[in-house]
């Protein structure tokens, strides 16, 4: 059985998540997601449209997901991998090198992004439609 | 083994689209869904964020979905019914009464909808969002 794990806010669920999440799950058996909360978020800057129990619900029920748990911190990653018994770290290649130290406790695999797909874009489209409608 | 059914649009999948499904399938054995299409939007005067082919392919990810087909006319569910001999036409009670005339063909219940949730209200969020910050 392998194991493969990934990390991601999955605000506005989008293709590029289930195809990043299909791909994941596809390296392996049994696919891990940790959902980044709405307080890591907010240490990372960022600000989500859907709250934190509404993305880690739709991650869970996507078809190739089989555990979700929190992202709470940068430094979970490593008692993650050990605590899952991870073989494959996953990740979208904007993050690529980023991750290249967890080699030491599994596989790092760099998936490349689904092309002109990214939450950011989208709340951009969104923002341009309602103003063109108002 | 019961047949279920339900249309929309999922645009934005977010997790009253997630809820709606998942009390839709616990109605039954099989859930088919279909997910309008962008011509049949364009009828209705909708316009999506997410093309069709993304919106349909995060339904059919979706563990409570068994099977997903095109919307493309206000007239196909009484054919749709008979052809996947639907038990249960399912819909949000945003259309209370509405379908009352499909009764004829099998029963037609309508669900409350998880409250403060709706694509509309998510997109006037993400354009006050992005103004605020832009």
């Amino acid at each position: 059985m392998k194991n493969v794990m990934t990390y991601g806010t999955f605000d506005l669920f989008h293709y590029g998540h289930l195809r990043l999440l299909e791909r994941a799950k596809a390296l392996g058996d049994h696919l891990t997601v940790a959902v980044s909360t709405d307080d890591f978020n907010a240490v990372k800057g960022k600000k989500c449209t859907y709250p934190f129990e509404h993305r880690a619900r739709i991650v869970a029920a996507i078809r190739y997901v089989d555990r979700v748990i929190p992202e709470r911190n940068w430094e979970q990653k490593v008692d993650d991998i050990k605590k899952f018994n991870i073989d494959v770290f996953v990740i979208g290649d904007d993050w690529q090198g980023k991750f290249d130290h967890l080699r030491e406790y599994c596989e790092v695999v760099y998936l490349p992004r689904t092309s002109n797909i990214s939450t950011t874009e989208i709340k951009q489209n969104v923002h341009k439609e309602v103003k063109r409608r108002s």
